[in-house]
């Protein structure tokens, strides 16, 4: 344990007083990263037109199942073909409806500095969402819970390059899920005052978080529908349906004025076909089919399309993450995402069980695939193992040392060629027998000039030895533990509050969502 | 431990006849990957020129020392300015000798079924080289030893994914310094039929391994020389320095038409400048120096130009890998490359101690940097710990699990988009009801369709505990002692063994190399 840490703490252990004024770690600031690389797109403009023309085949002659009866009449009223629960559109229809939806838009969480740009250049991250189980390093693998769910929403709050809370980042299953929602939104926006997210489960679930939302950001109705102040996101059933409640959820936000990420699951090999451009093109349908129903009912909607397109282990049919074919998907979404002028969210994804170097390079895989395609939100962004079935705190923190690796790599300065960068005057000055540690351009320079690592150990092995040699994970448990430690939650106005927690008693009262569906 | 795995294993121990017929792991056959990406290129032209106006100031203003008396003679008699060590040369000069580098070439090795072509959009893979140490889970941190060097170097013939053989993947300080390039050359020539480097160590070093891959290609001098067998590696001594062996053996083997790989060590704020295009433009400088030496000798020799520009940690001087600030570095040393019109080669590095999580994120960030630059060779690609001081078999494995996946990342039908793969007629056919698992697309595509890894475990939580829980790196220290136990050297003509044995037994009969330079 590094000397830094032990005394972090020790004050941990010595009371408030001394832990108010610790910190776990040194972070980057809070920023928004702008990407400046070109995407990688593996596709020539002729592949982009075969995804687009198969996917609109789809739409046309095949159909999508949507298990909605609300979501079956607007289509019909909209004029496209329904039979039964199956929607046939055509490209018109289709396209005009996507040319409705803004390239760009924003989301304003209760705290205005930390509000959001979707779209353009930019690339958020956010927590890991939904896994039903916690892993960490003392417990090993438990059911999630309520303390576990709390933790992880606080790493969600601390560190500066998560942007926003997604998801529940484990499902804790010792709250009821007639009430859980209730809970899970409060700790939520009490502990964080970044944008969150809503599960589209149930009128009941969703109607809730709303108006939480609307509470915690001390917004009126008119103030709340203005501009949106939160997200969900959907997943199609792949292959070709979409279920109730997503589409209702996603209605109910739409008609709010509140953003709607509709992202399709499509494992190739087992809920797509077993090619990636065919993968790719069921779920672009899937996408579109909902996003054309979302502008049709709200034109001009802050929608995104997502993708979740990867293969599954063809010995075990298990979900494979980070593959290098989940990396050309990510990248041919990102083409089709751009064709079609639609802000783009994909993942931060593996299938390693336990937060080790198979966890981190099929990570690296994913938020690298995130970046080369052009994302703009990056879901799962830390914390996920065991293709989503497991949240590991351990990972969470691991994962933030990549994303402000990936935050500095976007930074201009790294490459910038003044006169001053390329230092011809100090290189003359050090000449052939001098070093660069103490001339001015450097000491002028050192401090900002490169990533500062909070959990990796950049020492020579023989200092990390005498230290305890700590691999990884245990760094990251210990830095878990400190920033538990020492989290402060964002202040919120106590009024504000009292109206959250009235609005949660309440609707607690009231027996919470039906969870009969 | 897996199934496989135990039955491989146990086929170790129960001797040679069941050996042979086992196979340690699954993995890819041999190929040459061909980089289909526009490569990433943070720097505008403005950038580019920048950085090569920097680089032409410097040499021909502040000069680069050559501490070699032969390079000073050519320098001077090419008509640069020669003033005691220092050498100073005009744009003109550089760039006519710069020309005259072929932009792509191949090596040719004892098995001429594994040429090499460097250059264009190729890229290869090299294990690790050169580090004094040793490090595996059963014996911890060690010095070198020879045992562990032909361990390394048959994992570096083993791994299909692994194109040549660079410097000694682990220094054998257990043979004496006078022969020890006569025993390591040999078991690379013997256990591997692929490429290989000699270093650039002296004039008996160098001229003994020219004449051992000769022999082991059953080649004539003149075969030898008519086109490259091998190649060698010099790094200057930043700043501004070339010292007397390095360039003492790229001009041996330039003369012998063998390629010459050059490349500076900048590290941004020890001996280069603290900016990265500070740092590059140095780089380029020491790297164009040698390089137009080398064609000025030998004109259109083959030669490489090297990046190993990163950062150090500014808390302890120490080097740092796999930075932000390292890949920038290797994308703009890319975009300068291909600026020259010579081929690239950069690294797989680290600066994690042991082969955690860390060191997978350090090491994709390297390779990826790899992949966006447009490298054409990559060394240190597998095995590589502690900045380079350690060599890790766990680590060499886990590496070649990434490498094949960047391979299979580049194969193209991964992101072919034909009728086939777009797949209308199937996802017609399985309909909103149905699964791709069984279906005539997928059963005709699944044995190829997605990449099979070798070290990743893709089983659930509750398989892989019940399995024993394994973590990453004893996963690769079992496959490490399966692949030791089942490998096989490639075929050698016993004549060709015999002549090569002889040629050592007789330069170390004769004392070997001097070992007081």
């Amino acid at each position: 344990m590094s000397d830094d840490l032990k005394r972090k703490r020790s004050g941990g252990r010595t009371g408030n007083a001394r832990r108010a004024g610790g910190q776990a770690i040194s972070q980057m600031s809070w920023r928004i990263p702008v990407n400046p690389d070109r995407p990688i797109e593996p596709m020539g403009p002729e592949g982009v037109e075969a995804i687009h023309k198969g996917a609109m085949r789809i739409l046309k002659d095949i159909g999508i199942r949507f298990l909605n009866d609300e979501a079956l009449g607007l289509f019909a009223q909209a004029g496209c073909r329904v039979e039964g629960q199956t929607v046939r559109m055509d490209e018109d229809f289709v396209m005009e409806m996507v040319a409705r939806a803004p390239a760009e838009f924003t989301i304003t969480p209760r705290n205005p500095d930390r509000i959001l740009p979707m779209g353009g250049k930019h690339i958020l991250f956010g927590n890991v969402s939904s896994p039903p189980n916690y892993w960490d390093l003392e417990r090993g693998k438990v059911s999630g819970f309520m303390d576990g769910f709390r933790d992880f929403i606080k790493l969600t709050q601390y560190f500066n390059c998560i942007h926003f809370a997604g998801g529940y980042p484990v499902e804790p299953i010792d709250i009821h899920p007639s009430v859980r929602h209730l809970d899970c939104v409060y700790e939520k926006l009490v502990l964080t005052d970044k944008v969150v997210h809503a599960y589209s489960l149930g009128k009941e679930r969703v109607e809730d978080a709303m108006e939480m939302v609307r509470i915690a950001g001390g917004l009126s109705h008119e103030e709340f529908r203005a501009t949106p102040r939160m997200f969900t996101n959907i997943n199609s059933v792949s292959p070709l349906k979409h279920d109730f409640p997503m589409i209702d959820g996603a209605l109910r936000l739409a008609r709010a004025g509140q953003a709607v990420i509709v992202t399709p699951f499509t494992l190739a090999g087992a809920m797509a076909p077993v090619t990636m451009a065919g993968a790719v093109t069921l779920s672009i349908a899937e996408a579109l089919a909902a996003i054309a129903l979302i502008q049709y009912v709200a034109p001009g909607a802050p929608v995104m399309i997502g993708t979740f397109t990867s293969n599954v282990d063809m010995k075990s049919g298990a979900p494979a993450f980070g593959t290098p074919e989940y990396m050309r998907a990510t990248q041919m979404t990102g083409q089709m995402a751009r064709f079609y002028g639609l802000p783009l969210r994909s993942s931060g994804v593996c299938a390693a069980n336990i937060p080790d170097g198979q966890a981190m390079w099929e990570t690296s895989n994913s938020l690298w695939a995130a970046v080369q395609s052009g994302t703009n939100l990056v879901y799962h962004a830390a914390g996920w193992l065991e293709g989503g079935l497991i949240a590991s705190p351990e990972k969470f923190i691991m994962d933030c040392e990549v994303l402000q690796m990936i935050q500095r790599y976007m930074e201009p300065e790294v490459w910038a060629t003044t006169p001053e960068d390329i230092a011809i005057g100090t290189i003359a000055e050090v000449g052939p027998d001098g070093h660069y540690f103490g001339c001015q351009h450097t000491q002028d320079r050192y401090t900002t000039a490169f990533y500062q690592p909070f959990v990796s150990d950049w020492r020579n092995f023989e200092a990390w030895q005498i230290d305890g040699a700590v691999w990884t994970p245990e760094r990251a448990h210990r830095i878990f533990r400190a920033i538990m430690a020492e989290f402060e939650a964002p202040p919120m106005d106590p009024g504000v509050h009292e109206e959250l927690s009235a609005f949660v008693a309440r609707r607690k009262a009231e027996g919470g969502a039906p969870t009969d569906f």
